[in-house]
């Protein structure tokens, strides 16, 4: 196999061939071509048709063959039956990356063709965008070699889409609501090239502010995460996928041909990695919008909405609580701020409303006076139209509190009333305002930046919350795993999966065999206070028949009573049994304990994840599960553990103790990094780990643990 | 106290008076002056200012005295101080409707003056709207009394806001929609006329199609609750309730004086009466518009989605189960209906995917093959731009199908793509087609119409649901309630507790003392298998350190057994002992049940509301508790009963029986009860209710009753 070659060529190539270029201006081989010259792409073009001739003032070839040079990208068009033998010549140009726009591939069933194309193109050196798909368009080259809209606005917002359909129509949505783009990429059937190795260039383009992805099912949903974790704390990433609901998710199966996961799996881990999840197209653009624009960051995390009506300022602040936008509470340093510019029976509070009454001079002083505050971090500026409110005199304000004297802080503004009021300031928008006809689409836009904030807050101390690792004996687990592959079985049996939790340091019930009483006093102590006695002798299966069970010895004394009385009574059963001795178990007090499950697997969309719930129904009837990526740092296993609902019975309710949340955690990490580094273990589950009281530990009871199937040899 | 006006003279008054008739027309007894004369109002105008003169060809009187006939509706622009001395004069004008614009009463904390001024209108046969409010406006009248915009748009939605800034920009917001308006009205401190009285008038207006909310808090939840049962099944009812979240409500108290409630208590009521409860403003205004123009509702529950791009046919999907609109699920029935128009590679499952190379004519084709089919209930069209899905044809497609030929079923619109594309169709909003951007905001609106749908489905067989009627012994109930009050107390004791339940049908552990074996034997009958049987002796302290007390009693026999050997055992343990008898109690097995509480109360925001959860931590942890308004249907405590997510518990998970959720279910009916008659009870909680495997009935272990505090004097 060749070396693969950079994404950058994808996306700055210095030469593109249009394989199927037509002279028939409804056909895609003629559009794309045509977008290319009207983008101005300034490399080389290499038009291919069997007919030859010219098109667009441009010498066609009537032969891959006939082309005499390199091409670096090659944007096929022709039929599907014909694209194999395209690339099969396109391999003797040296090409690097193929754009197969052409469909009729997997996504109609057809994977082994598709299969055949990806594996001669990586054999000798080039990579497949699509098939599938209407092309790739970047600012940087800049060149536009998809079938979609001639007219690109350049920006600073990358697309990358699995939907054809809905990229296409992006193209134009974005210019409607006036966003400029940096690049869009159609995925289509991502037969090879993912949104990973696009996400891998993107961080790196310096005109690409914002990153925004449509994903349907994902491919290689491992891979995506990595790439994810690094590229969040380098620029915003907004995700829209869809297949949210059952339903969306088998329309979208079908539609793609990629699975589409669980969403709550997909939610959490998009969390985890600080990717920014949108509900809706519209939303997406949204936030897409505000962060290319609005690119200073808060500087904390106190937010003030200042409005001149008391209605939409309630609304703003149920949005606040929706979108996780914290309103800064400091009543006297509010007071201190609006007390000047706020009528008295208005409120300081926070919303800090100068009501209906107010006119536009007290607005712009409201909101210079949350500007110049150095405690108020980001402001909500709404205003609805009232007599003495001006459309004209606000748009002023805006104006110079905005677009004039750029402020420090993210500023938002959503202002409501009739045609006249909001065409004024509407037309700031183009002026490049975040103005929002609706409170809960503005403060929506602010969520998604204080998101983007606290992921960059966390990656500061990234590193060092991921310290100290946990340490686990990979090779004593690897031994385990080795002796159960060679008996051909794909499942542990309890002995060998508890081998596996003490390698990995995970806290199991202790057993011990006593000879005599020394030996069983000694046991005692070591497994700790309280212990099970139990008598060893083939010759007495009825344990407890014959007195040879002794529960929650507290004490050495009770130890030596227990194993005497033991001694006395089995022998009085069975007086010719024969006696191994006595075992020696960790006495579990179910009823002090709380039941969890945590779980690790390597999800078929997700690779390697941790689950993480508490026992019997919460996991089962209420899905009160958190879900999170490997590697874990430690914030992320603490955080998932905070995230589900039945936390509270952790930290303990109606005057219960609080549990050994902490031991809950590492055990979390733990099995996050056996399947982390144990790539045979396909599914550990832990059910249940009990939690004890703070100080008390916790103990893992059963454990189930199966193999990877041995894999074929891969393909690619 | 003189009799209270009819509400419809509010809306269409003979004649008005403006109290505070300026000369300066930025004043606000200018523009309401100005405002009615405009809106071409037919009846009589009375312009009140102290120096007389004339403003807008209208001949001022100097004083209320002055004024030559009777006064339906006064509208109050003058400062706070010198209202009521006005309303004391309006009164001798046989004034029926007072209409304060002023503000400075109760919303600053004068809720002295406010209550004074309400309290001598109702004497004197006056009703007062506001005050601190913008006015009134309806089409009906005509009448535009307020201080808002000059031209209203006629039309079929109704508004009333509690919010003054909100309601006066809302004003222009419909009309930058094309939301026609048939009556506007201010309710500001709601001193008096409150939403329930506005509904009343406006449901038996013919102009009102749909009625929307704005309310930040409530007053006379109980009323309004009582009044939305019955106007929901006449036409559809918006609600935006701000105060979601705990700190909005706050925020909401102390803007308007008025208890915004618990949040969760207000959407599960409000979805028992069947109102629309809307999350923004904007999404409020889909609705309305969409219910005022999409007047034919479905015939059925199955929707289609029509797309030619798979990408928003998936997010439509995931919309479709956010808002609950079920999509048609008959693979044979669609292919049938949708295999001629889809291409191979398309699909006709739902969503049904025409595909991006579908043009206009097959996407016409396939909509009629949806609006033909008598399968298919409501369709929701999506289109994205593709190279040949043509914008100016598409509009003429929608034209034909949606304007020239209105459909039978409801149709929702959303076209996706650039600005031509986009302009060429949203003008055909103008002509009343329902065309969103974004398919959430369309789907949503189809949310609303199948809400709405099944409310008046559910209403059809409302009276039916409601028999039989649940029967209490309410006299007993008082009784026991006038006994307590005797006492100086506002709790119930045990016993009397248990009375109440008795009286209520609410199955309890049954206790009897037996004097000797025979009754012993005959009581445990008549409690039923198991039962315990414990000694009865004032000699005898401790029942079971004297052998005093058998558990589980199953049999006649055991019964027999275990009496003997309590008299036997107690005699030997205290032989001088005197002995009552024993006490025969039903044996209560809780590991067999689960708990519930279910509680009943007067809600300070709703009035009597009934509340029901899974004992212990799924109410105090998890808040999975749901809530209804009484009076209770057997539909309403059915569905409330499912709508916690801890039901499946009830249902028997994990290889459990099914548990008695008949037993449930009367209970929440019976206490319902109890709340609904008896109007000395403030709070019953039995917590907890055992729910035993079905057939095995239910148990009320302990009620906790509290009563009314005694009332003072209403004042009004």
């Amino acid at each position: 196999m060749k070396d693969q070659p950079p994404i950058k060529l994808l996306f700055e190539p210095r030469s593109i061939a249009i394989i199927g270029c037509s002279t028939n201006p409804n056909k895609i081989g003629y559009k794309v071509l045509d977008n290319i010259i009207y983008s101005e792409y300034p490399g080389i073009i290499y038009g291919v048709n069997p007919k030859g001739g010219e098109i667009l003032g441009q010498q066609l070839y009537k032969s891959i063959e006939e082309i005499d040079g390199d091409v670096d990208l090659a944007t096929i068009c022709i039929p599907a039956k014909f694209v194999f033998n395209a690339i099969q010549e396109l391999a003797s140009k040296n090409c690097k990356f193929l754009s197969i726009i052409t469909s009729g591939f997997s996504e109609i069933g057809d994977i082994e063709e598709e299969q055949k194309i990806v594996r001669f193109a990586r054999e000798n050196g080039m990579r497949v965008l699509g098939p599938n798909i209407f092309g790739i368009f970047t600012s940087k080259s800049p060149m536009n070699a998809t079938f979609g809209a001639k007219r690109i606005e350049h920006g600073g917002v990358a697309i990358v889409t699995q939907s054809g359909a809905l990229g296409v129509a992006m193209i134009g949505k974005t210019e409607t609501e006036g966003i400029g783009l940096s690049a869009i990429v159609s995925v289509g059937n991502k037969s090879d090239i993912g949104e990973a190795d696009l996400i891998e260039y993107l961080i790196t383009d310096d005109q690409t502010k914002v990153i925004l992805l449509y994903i349907e099912g994902l491919k290689d949903g491992e891979r995506l995460v990595q790439v994810l974790r690094r590229a969040t704390k380098i620029k915003p990433i907004i995700i829209i996928k869809s297949g949210r609901s059952k339903r969306g998710a088998m329309a979208a199966a079908s539609h793609t041909g990629s699975l589409a996961g669980e969403d709550n799996v997909f939610s959490d881990v998009m969390n985890q990695v600080g990717a920014l999840r949108a509900l809706s197209v519209q939303e997406a653009l949204d936030w897409a919008k505000f962060v290319s624009i609005q690119t200073i960051l808060p500087k904390g995390e106190n937010a003030v909405i200042v409005t001149n009506g008391g209605g939409i300022g309630v609304l703003a602040t149920d949005a606040c609580e929706m979108y996780r936008v914290n309103l800064y509470d400091d009543q006297e340093v509010l007071k201190e701020i609006f007390g000047p510019v706020t009528p008295s029976f208005g409120s300081t509070k926070n919303p800090v409303d100068i009501t209906g009454g107010a006119s536009n001079e007290f607005y712009e002083q409201a909101l210079q006076a949350a500007i110049d505050s150095d405690d108020i971090h980001s402001i909500i500026c709404l205003g609805c139209e009232t007599a003495i409110f001006n459309a004209s005199q606000l748009s002023d304000v805006v104006s110079k509190k905005y677009i004039e004297n750029k402020p420090s802080k993210p500023l938002i503004f959503s202002f409501f009333g009739g045609s006249d009021f909001e065409k004024g300031l509407f037309s700031l928008k183009g002026l490049g305002v975040p103005i929002f006809p609706d409170v809960y689409q503005a403060v929506s836009c602010l969520g998604a930046v204080y998101s983007n904030y606290r992921t960059l807050t966390y990656a500061e101390d990234y590193s060092r919350l991921a310290e100290p690792e946990v340490d686990i004996d990979v090779a004593t687990i690897q031994e385990v795993i080795n002796e159960v592959r060679k008996k051909g079985r794909l499942f542990l049996l309890v002995p060998e999966a508890m081998r596996v939790m003490e390698a990995a340091g995970i806290p199991m019930p202790k057993s011990y065999v006593a000879k005599n009483l020394e030996e069983a006093i000694q046991y005692a102590e070591e497994i700790g206070y309280p212990v099970v006695m139990k008598i060893v002798s083939k010759d007495i299966i009825h344990k407890s028949d014959a007195g040879g069970v002794a529960l929650n010895l507290e004490t050495r004394e009770e130890v030596i009573d227990a194993y005497e009385a033991i001694m006395r009574s089995c022998l009085s059963y069975k007086p010719d049994a024969v006696i191994q001795g006595v075992e020696l178990v960790t006495m579990i007090k179910m009823d002090e304990a709380i039941e969890t499950i945590i779980g690790a697997r390597i999800d078929a969309t997700f690779g390697p994840t941790v689950m993480f719930g508490l026992g019997g129904i919460y996991v089962e009837v209420l899905k009160d599960v958190a879900f999170r990526a490997v590697p874990l740092t430690w914030r992320d296993a603490n955080e998932m553990v905070k995230q589900i609902r039945s936390y509270p019975l952790l930290l303990g309710v109606r005057g219960e103790a609080r549990k050994e949340i902490e031991g809950c955690v590492d055990v979390v990490m733990r099995l996050g990094k056996i399947i982390q580094s144990v790539r045979d273990i396909s599914d550990i589950e832990i059910n249940p780990l009990l939690i004890f009281e703070k100080g008390k530990g916790v103990l893992c009871v059963d454990a189930r643990i199966l193999l990877t199937p041995p894999q074929e040899e891969e393909v690619i």
